[in-house]
Order: C-alpha cells, then sequence, then structure tokens
C-alpha cells in the first residue's frame, strides 16, 4: 500500500486526455498537490492508502474549469447597468462608478466575491486584468485558487497607477514577488490597441520577449475598434499587432470578434491562442467571433466570462452552453462545436491558452491536483447518455460538488474552506447600498 | 384580522402587472387558490391571520414562469443524441426511439421526471403538445403543475392513435373529462403544415371555431419547412395557415423562425401567439427567430423550452438568459429585448399567449396563487441592483426556494412534496440502462 494524501472515485472519470476518455468507475490519485495515478477503481484499489477519501458516488470527475478572460475586480458591479449602448455603458456607468469606488479595499472585496463564486462554479483557473493586481494577489492565495495575474496597462491614469510606464514597473514587480508561487502567475496586460501607444506596445513586447513572459490582450472586441485602427493605421488591430511583433505562441488575444481571413491566418501562423467570451459579446452586442473557423484552422480556443459587469455571471457552465449553441445558429449547422469540444475549450484548451498545459488542464499523472466533481443525481441531469452533452447543456454551477486545487480541498459538499461565505455576501450588500446613498440609480 | 391560508413575504416583490413594480418589502396574502391581497409589508400586517407564512427574506416573490411550447414525454430522450443535422437526429435516433419505447409507462415516467425538473426550476405552468396526453393529465394532477395539454396530431400513425381521427376524437374526450379541472386546459393540437393534411387542418380549424378552443401548432421553424411549402402550396406556412382561417387570437404558433414581413404582418392582423425557443433554435441550428420584430409590431411572445431531447433542459431561467442574450447579438444592438421585456415574455406574456392571463401570469387580487421565491443570498446573485436583470442574466434553476401552484404548497425549500424525487431519479437511470442494452448507442 502507497500512502497518499487524497483518492476520489467517482461513476464517469473524464481525464480530459487527448483520447477524450471516459472511465467508468474511476478513481484518481492525488499526493500532495501531485495527480499520481489515474484509472479505474479495480485497477488501482488496493494500491493506495489516502488520508481523505471524496467519493463522487455517481457523478463526474473532471479537471477544473479554465477561465481564460476576467476582471474579477468589476464583480460589485454585476447588472449595474445593463441594456444599453457600449459607449453609454461604460462612459456614463462603468467608468464613473469605477473612478469614484475602486480602491484597494473595493478591489480585494469584490475579487474575494468573484472568486467565492468561481470556486462555487467550478473554476479552478483563471486569467485575470484588474488594477491593483498585488491586492488580487492576496485575495487569490488566501482563496486558495490558481491565477494568472495581469496589470491592465492603460495609456490614461487607471485607478492604481499615474502612468504607463509604473504599469510596467507593477508588473516586474509582481514577477519578481510571485517567481515561486505555486498558485500565481503573472503576465503582461497592455489593454489594447486602442488604449496604449505604439511605443509602450514595442516596449512591452520587449520586455515580454526578454523574459518569455505572455502578453494578456484584447483584439478586435468591436467593430469600431477594427474601423479606427485601420483609420488610423491602415491596418487591422491583428495586422497592427501583428506589425509591431506582438503576435506569437506568448499571446492571448481576448474577444477576437470581428477578425477577417487575413487576421485568422495571422493568428494561425504565429500560434496565438484565443479566448472566447461569448456570453459577454452577445450581452454587449459586439458579434460573434468566428471560432468555429480558428477552431478548423488549428487555433487554440479556450473560454472566458468577461467581468460580472457584462455577463453577468463569473459561470463557465453557461459560458460553456453558450458557445455550443451560439456557433450551431449561427452557421446554420448543428454539427459545429459539439459538446466535446467545447468541453476542451473550457479544460485542457484553456490550459494551452495560459500556458499552464503541462500542470493543468487534463487529469493525467504528473500534473497538478486541480480537480472537481459533478452532482449528477438531480432531475434536469438524468437521464445520462454522455457525460459530455449534460457537460455542454445540462449542469449548471450548483452541481459542482467538490474543487480541489493543487492537491487542496478547497469545496467539498458546496462549503467553501478558505472564504467566509456569509460575510462576503454582506459586503456586498453593503456596498451596494453605500453605492445607491451615493446616487447611483 | 381576516383568515387566510398563506401569507408570502420577501424583499422584492416582482407582481409583474403593468406598471412592473417593484414592491419592496412586499407580500402577498392567499386564500384557497387566489390571491385576496398584494401590497407591502407595512401596509398589510396585522389584517391577515395566515395557516402558513412562506419568508422569502431577501429574496424575490414573482409570478411562476410558463412554458409556453414543451413536450413532456420526451424528458427521457434527454442528450439522446446530439450535435446531429435535424434530419438524421429524428431519423435515425429520436423517431427509432419513440417507436421502440413510447408507451403508457414510459410516458408516465417521462413526464414525471419532466415536472419535477420543472417545479425544481420555478416552472407552474406549461403547455404540451405530447402523445398519450391522458396519461400526462394524470401525472399532472398528481405533481400539482398547472398545464395545457394537445395531444399530438399527425397525418402518420403515433404511439398513441392510428389515424389522424382517432387524435380527434381523443381530445374531444379530453375536453370533456378536464372540462371542469382547475390544473388542466385542453386544446387542440395539429403538429404543422408539413405533418397534416389539409383535409384535416380544416376539420380542426372548425372544432376549435365551433368550441373556442385554441390551437398549438409548430410554425415555420426550419428553412425548408417554408421551402417544401411553397413548393407544395405557393405560400408560406403562415400564409397558407391563414387562407385555411387557421390563423387567429386562438393560435400559439411554436417556433416561427423563417418569418418574411408580410408572415409577421398576418400575425399581427390575425392575433397570433407565439412560442419562442431559443435555445432549442440554436442546439438545433434552425435559426433566429425575428422576436424584436414581433414585439415592436405589439404580437404577443412568450417563451418555451420544447423538449428535453433538443434543449437539453426544461429550465426556463436558461431561456430567459438565451432569449436576452441571442436577439442583442443577432441584431447587434445592446438595447433589444431589455431585462424587463424577457422577465414579461416568462411571466404575464406567456399567459397570454396560452390564454390564461385572467387566472394567471402576474400577482394580482383575483388571480391564481402560482408563485415562486428566488434565494438571493448566493454569490452569483450579489451585489443586486435591479432584480429584473438579475432575473434574466443571473438567476438560475436551484435558485428557486418556493413554489405555489393554485394556492397550493408543492416545493418548499426546495422539496418537492408532490413527487418523489429518489425514486424518478432512479426510474430514469433503469430506463437508460435498458435503452443502453437494447443497442441504442
Amino acid at each position: 500500500m502507497i500512502n497518499c494524501d487524497l483518492i476520489i472515485k467517482g461513476k464517469y472519470l473524464l481525464p480530459m486526455d487527448d483520447a477524450l476518455r471516459v472511465i467508468n468507475d474511476g478513481t484518481v490519485v492525488i499526493s500532495g498537490s501531485n495527480i499520481i495515478a489515474v484509472g479505474k477503481q479495480v485497477d488501482l484499489a488496493g494500491k493506495y492508502k489516502a488520508k481523505e477519501v471524496i467519493n463522487a458516488g455517481n457523478g463526474i470527475i473532471m479537471p477544473g474549469l479554465i477561465n481564460t478572460h476576467t476582471h474579477v475586480a468589476m464583480t460589485y458591479f454585476r447588472g449595474l447597468a445593463d441594456d444599453l449602448p457600449l459607449k453609454e455603458w461604460l462612459e456614463e456607468h462603468i467608468w464613473p462608478a469605477e473612478a469614484k469606488y475602486m480602491d484597494e479595499n473595493f478591489v480585494a472585496r469584490s475579487s474575494t466575491l468573484a472568486c467565492l463564486e468561481m470556486l462555487k462554479s467550478g473554476t479552478t483557473a483563471l486569467n485575470n486584468m484588474s488594477f491593483f493586481e498585488e491586492v488580487i494577489a492576496d485575495v487569490v492565495i488566501k482563496s486558495g485558487i490558481r491565477a494568472v495575474l495581469s496589470e491592465g496597462m492603460l495609456k490614461f491614469p487607471t485607478p492604481s497607477c499615474q502612468t504607463a510606464n509604473e504599469t510596467i514597473n507593477k508588473t516586474i514587480d509582481l514577477l519578481k514577488k510571485f517567481k515561486d508561487n505555486c498558485l500565481i502567475d503573472v503576465f503582461f496586460g497592455p489593454h489594447s490597441v486602442y488604449a496604449c501607444e505604439k511605443k509602450f506596445l514595442l516596449k512591452v513586447k520587449n520586455l515580454s520577449d526578454k523574459r518569455n513572459i505572455p502578453i494578456h490582450i484584447h483584439v478586435s472586441e468591436t467593430k469600431k475598434e477594427v474601423e479606427d485602427c485601420q483609420q488610423e493605421h491602415g491596418l487591422t488591430p491583428v495586422a497592427y499587432l501583428d506589425k509591431l511583433g506582438l503576435l506569437g505562441k506568448n499571446t492571448i488575444a481576448a474577444h477576437s470578434i470581428w477578425l477577417g481571413e487575413d487576421d485568422i491566418m495571422i493568428y494561425k501562423d504565429r500560434g496565438v491562442k484565443v479566448s472566447h467570451c461569448p456570453i459577454s459579446n452577445m450581452k454587449l452586442a459586439s458579434g460573434v467571433a468566428p471560432i468555429a473557423k480558428m477552431i478548423k484552422h488549428g487555433i487554440i480556443v479556450g473560454l472566458g466570462t468577461d467581468s460580472a459587469a457584462s455577463n453577468n455571471t463569473l459561470d463557465m457552465f453557461s459560458e460553456m452552453r453558450a458557445c455550443a449553441l451560439l456557433h450551431k445558429v449561427q452557421n446554420l449547422d448543428p454539427t459545429i462545436l459539439p459538446a466535446r469540444e467545447v468541453v476542451r475549450m473550457a479544460t485542457v484548451n484553456g490550459a494551452r491558452v495560459i500556458g499552464l498545459d503541462k500542470n493543468i488542464g487534463s487529469l493525467e499523472t504528473g500534473k497538478k491536483a486541480d480537480i472537481i466533481t459533478i452532482n449528477l443525481d438531480k432531475p434536469h441531469l438524468q437521464p445520462l447518455y454522455d457525460p459530455y452533452s449534460h457537460l455542454a447543456h445540462c449542469v449548471e454551477a450548483q452541481d459542482v460538488s467538490n474543487v480541489i486545487i493543487n492537491g487542496r480541498v478547497v469545496m467539498k459538499n458546496r462549503k467553501v474552506r478558505t472564504i467566509d461565505e456569509e460575510k462576503v455576501l454582506s459586503e456586498a450588500g453593503l456596498f451596494k447600498n453605500s453605492l445607491n446613498n451615493h446616487g447611483f440609480k
């Protein structure tokens, strides 16, 4: 008998390996933060002695979901203003609220709510762009979630930095500080073509090359962004970024909606990774990204929720479902983005997008133990013919029972062990009251 | 003090009256099956003495959701086959499974699972088209949900009737049997233009006129349906049905996707009601119905889930969210179908679609008490600035706490009182096993 820390067993084990197997009556064995065995219960039973056993019963065991584009600091603006044109939404609601409220205390509380919501909906890793990332790093460590953090870099003053150069210094500080942290990676976060100067983008590119650190950037989210870029630079945002050398295997291009054939070929040739945010894109009426075409060309695409201000949740199950549905109807082809592909986007391909696929995204020996279990004993989940179909079309956030991150049981039977849920909800209510009192609606 | 049966109180009361009010700290008072008072707690406190009080706490009190198009008997086929072209899905999977399995026992069990799922997701009334509707009536009465039942009428033999005329006889029997039932209405259910002969449609129209009984029919769900109708009759399905006299205030036209301007004007002029099923339409890649245009013309539109075989849930909250998102991106306009409009579609306009708006759809004195409460003490529902926004974009099926139908508390604190949930889930699992053993997949 080999000693280990944790054994998880359940009826359907989906390791999300290349073969997309379903292992019936499966087991994952964990020692420290690592997976040391994956297989059928009959093959592994009797070989390992664990300190703790989680039995998922008739449920699913699978990798935790990976949210490849979000802004956790904005969670307190969930539903603050809906059904508005982007310009009015941003300029009359979101920006004034950010200017007034976004300090370190706000970011800590808003991000804690985000981490709580993500844990309770089965997300085990997130790729974030916000302000005050050092505050968010603290929240991430406390909540036990895995995160990639990029300080938002803009050409105008942000709540956390007076100048764009300050955001570079902050990023370099964060890189040093979290070099050996097991939960946190730090990337560069130049916001977009329209919010960053050319000289600044080139500076970020050089630092990214020198340090081999990825770049997380918004690309071609709106039609107007593309038109403005063409007017200013004579190129699409994709072609412009490519000309500056910013597109490569280390680039995560969020949204990427208004792409022409040429843009898609640039992504393909450079190995750019894409974070697709279907719900935010639908809600803001930004457009439909040509995801089926990208995948056909071998471009790696993950899923992201964007912020709770434009979604209005941080739930990756809703995101999977929206993704599966949207592209079928958009292409009038029900065979597009089948369930298996959508689940890959939310797990192993998400890990590829954020460059962490050596460690997470699938359940394989030697990888980190980022694992969730799904309770299938519910009326909307029976009968079950194919667990992938249910994950893409039926499973809800609240069907997640257990969450393990880096080998640690962070949520057990829907009770999050790292965050005081009651306190977090009550603080959110207090903020809402204070905002109301300040004349925001 | 006036004696009453039930008092429901909570932080946000949304009566869904014409003013779309939000009553803070509201109360609904119920006597027997009827609402006898709606208002603020301060105004009503001390006036009524109730046998039972339901306290929704910080949550929402609102009318139960109304599913205006579904096929409950197919729930056992949830996720049986996905990601397939419609023809292959129907001909190689759904029809063979129906032919093999759809008997009275199957319909009873499959429909019970549907009612359980609907109750747990806040649906209090449904408009159904299936076979063996007499069996479903039994299930509906036992589960305590409100339902409109239409026996599916087709020109070829169905699992329950050998001829189309038999379906008429069955419908007339059902009309007699449930004439005075407080939960059940019976409508005519000619399946569609392509599945019914002209002579038969005319016969149904005459019966419908004579008895003032609505007609529930699928219209222009696929592009092919429209092309075939134009080839055969030289008219669109809408124009053809109008020529036969089948379109009027008593017509519920499900789907209605491929409608031209002329078709929309016919709907408007005749007062046709529409059941919009966005998730099924997306999943089967049928197309996007011109809902924003219809609403602009004053056409009454409700929401429906269609069956669990093409959705794959029966969850009206998902349906609201999909509806809100789909039409914004389809029209590239974020102001389209605002949250309030979507919640109206799922409640009071749903009642109008199925002709029951005198009794249900809003919480007003004199109406039947079909009421749900939503638990907002959850991370994905905080903070809350506008309850309508949360209902359209954040609330999940499992946030529904209590369900009252016709004055009866059918679900309390998520425990359904009328159905043995464990038994229903276990039966669904057994069916799946038997289907696997018969060589399906």
